[in-house]
């Protein structure tokens, strides 16, 4: 498919729904597995709602792409290259440490993203941005306060931090890389331009990382591919397997 | 389907083919992970003469069934419940000493129940099992040896089989509760008894683990539930969604 033959707001509409789907998955891993109950319910709730905010992206992208695909179509048919998450989101779980600094340098530019779209000239998504918005500010919140709590805490809890900004630092540039579709919705007022995010997303990462006594990584390379769809890390078809086992094994199953 | 409706030898031919289909994927998993190279190449070739096993055995289970379904179509088509594995043989890898402890303690049943299979009545069963049971009999020769070097080497390496030793000691028993099954197909001469095999078993492995200064678990409780399909682990499942992911998102793929 050449460039003129992707509508910019699908495009948009995917990425912002499967940034959210694969994180949401990614986090419902921890169901009955994290550290402390509440820790657990509490990244259970984030999960719900991550895939209750996917239902109205995808929904939106289904309505607007008009071949009748609807949210859990496009949840559960398409294969890892019509994907268009961030490479950050679909990265391993790691620790819990691991799993909430990733937490944190997503919601960060997930609440700058969404405070921009409740302005979106298509009314549509400034209404999923603004009930999207005051879920990941709180997220932000929750976040912050435990990349703190573990990066300001032990001896062994801030190796583990550290180590795990120096293994997903190189995932927070894709952020901010736009492309041409990205220039026809800033043309029109939808989106914000991706670059432009930056320098209030560093404000927002800045104080938090350096009260929590973490080192932001000398290097500025940043691995992309993930939100235009041309190269994923080997991570997301495995995901896939099991995320879209049910509706694979058994297509079109109902209850 | 109550026990009237069960062909003897189609079980039993899922019981033989699932064991080497389940440990075969599991092993495979170690592919490109193993701790040196020839063991990662030991491993492989492992993996491949079980899927090559597997291939012989589902393959006649679809010919005695004779609805036209081949060794592929049982292999990636059926779900959980008609898997007729031991649950020994889906029990995750854990490190690579657990891995060898698993096969060792799979290679000494299967080598002994393949001599016995030698003389099947079944001459296809027969064939089959001469072919496998050079291949087990050399499976088993490599992995006492590890079980020996690991179990009888560093405090670090025995510490780690005597836990992978007590975690797996209560999926072996399973291998000697015979059932209605068994019972129909050793009163045709198609298969031993598996109770009859449990003191040639304990003979077989008593000096290994004594080498290995590995101290067999006091408790008799046998896990059970997989060879019959009444009940097997979480892990399955999951085995089954990477296993069959092709399949199940491409059906009827060819190259």
């Amino acid at each position: 498919m050449s460039d003129q033959d992707v509508d910019p707001l699908f495009e948009f509409l995917l990425r912002m729904g499967d940034n959210t789907l694969i994180l949401g998955h990614r986090v419902s891993e921890w169901c009955g597995h994290a550290p402390v109950l509440e820790e657990d319910i509490a990244l259970a709730n984030t999960a719900l709602d991550l895939i209750g905010q996917t239902q109205m992206w995808l929904g939106l992208a289904g309505e607007v792409e008009g071949q009748g695909r609807d949210a859990d179509n496009l949840a559960f048919l398409r294969d890892v290259w019509d994907f268009r998450n961030l490479l950050l989101v679909e990265q391993p779980n790691g620790d819990f440490g691991q799993t909430l600094l990733r937490q944190f340098l997503f919601d960060a530019w997930h609440s700058i993203q969404l405070s921009h779209l409740i302005n979106s000239k298509d009314t549509r998504v400034a209404a999923i941005a603004a009930k999207a918005s005051k879920e990941a500010t709180y997220h932000l919140e929750r976040s912050s306060g435990t990349v703190v709590g573990l990066g300001d805490g032990t001896e062994e809890s801030h190796t583990r931090m550290q180590s795990a900004l120096n293994l997903l630092w190189p995932y927070v540039g894709e952020m901010f890389i736009g492309d041409v579709t990205d220039d026809a919705l800033v043309k029109i007022g939808l989106a914000p331009d991706p670059a432009s995010l930056r320098v209030e997303y560093d404000s927002v990462i800045g104080p938090v990382l350096k009260e929590a006594t973490l080192a932001i990584p000398d290097s500025d390379f940043a691995q992309n591919g993930g939100r235009t769809g041309t190269r994923h890390s080997e991570h997301l078809g495995h995901i896939l397997t099991q995320m879209q086992w049910l509706q694979r094994a058994y297509p079109g199953a109902t209850w």
